[in-house]
């Protein structure tokens, strides 16, 4: 069966990778090494392979495995981009999702097939954007500020164990403004997302307590 | 450029497409009348024709449109389904859309180039569907309670102008149990969604006033 440019239009992934450090929310881009738009700077991404993917969010780590040497906790969907003009080469469908990097882990990230990799201010990326890509990351960043609006915490984001106030740094980061300490502890204290270890750390004044997520905690 | 269906996969659109009567939510059903899976009944759905549709919502529109003859005011996306397995045909991505039909426009509903066309229980069909199907509605209809659960309100799902009694049990419907009517009221009351109208029908006890949407509401 022989088909044509014009019944398939082509079908690729594009993910939105984000770390928080403690002042920003950061999304992973790379410069890209081959043709369309070579030498520009975009999200992650790559064209599905049928005879190796089993699904889209497969191609999506796919893709990522390359770049990023750990198992990520999170891949997940947030929606389609498509159209004849979004890409030079024809009509094509892009999957966006977005994943999220444990702040400690940052170190696994190695650079694989791209003329360079960098963590960019994902409000403020320091580049222009190759095909969509500005508006791919806008349409991210409102889906994982609005999960955590709705008050899901954004423990995926977090070491293994972590601390409350990491916690809510990580989380003031993703909302961009400060929260109330003692409403966001009373809501910890009734999330069913945290566990309590037996575990300190040195904190500023005193020990802090060290928490991790709960094995039934879904972002 | 020659390309061969291991490079390529078949990339459709299906949708699931609702209204909500006095008691129940509804999904539109079709029983498809060509292969593969004929005779099966199905959301509505089709191929992607690049040479047609300038975007996936936009193949969705185009095929809701062969069904549904008026201008739907809602058609999003949920997510895709995809893999090698879901169509007989090969490695196949369908973009899952959902739409509401307001109460007062399921006359609008016309069959074409289906061997039947239905509005089921959308949480319990009547029939085994064809495809991954099912799947898809248990999965739409989980976003558009999610929504309404979020307090947006439903009112793509509503006559035009409606009453503050039918947009209640609109809402109930979706959500599957019934609501305090004071706080509910309160709720609409501070809603920016509702426009107040001088406009009154005859009710059981006293004339109900009637409400339209805000021309910036978004579902």
């Amino acid at each position: 069966m022989v088909m044509t440019k014009e019944l398939f239009p082509l079908v690729g992934v594009d993910i939105a990778l984000f770390c928080v450090d403690e002042h920003r929310l950061q999304v992973m881009l790379v410069k890209r090494a081959k043709a369309p738009q070579a030498k520009r700077w975009a999200l992650p991404g790559g064209i599905l392979k049928p005879y190796l993917d089993t699904s889209l969010e497969g191609a999506a780590r796919r893709v990522l495995a390359e770049k990023v040497s750990i198992e990520l906790p999170l891949v997940d969907e947030v929606r389609t981009f498509s159209g004849p003009d979004r890409d030079p080469r024809g009509w094509s469908v892009s999957v966006l999702f977005y994943a999220l990097l444990p702040l400690d882990k940052t170190s696994a990230v190695v650079q694989s097939k791209v003329e360079a990799l960098e963590w960019s201010d994902a409000l403020a990326p320091g580049h222009r954007l190759a095909f969509d890509h500005s508006e791919q990351l806008t349409v991210a960043v409102r889906k994982l500020r609005a999960k955590v609006a709705a008050d899901v915490l954004p423990l995926h984001l977090l070491p293994e164990k972590f601390t409350l106030r990491q916690l809510q740094q990580v989380t003031e980061v993703i909302l961009g403004h400060p929260l109330d300490k003692s409403s966001f502890r009373r809501r910890l204290k009734e999330s069913r997302d945290l566990v309590e270890l037996d575990e300190y750390v040195r904190g500023a004044q005193r020990p802090a307590q060290l928490f991790r997520a709960n094995e039934t905690f879904s972002f």
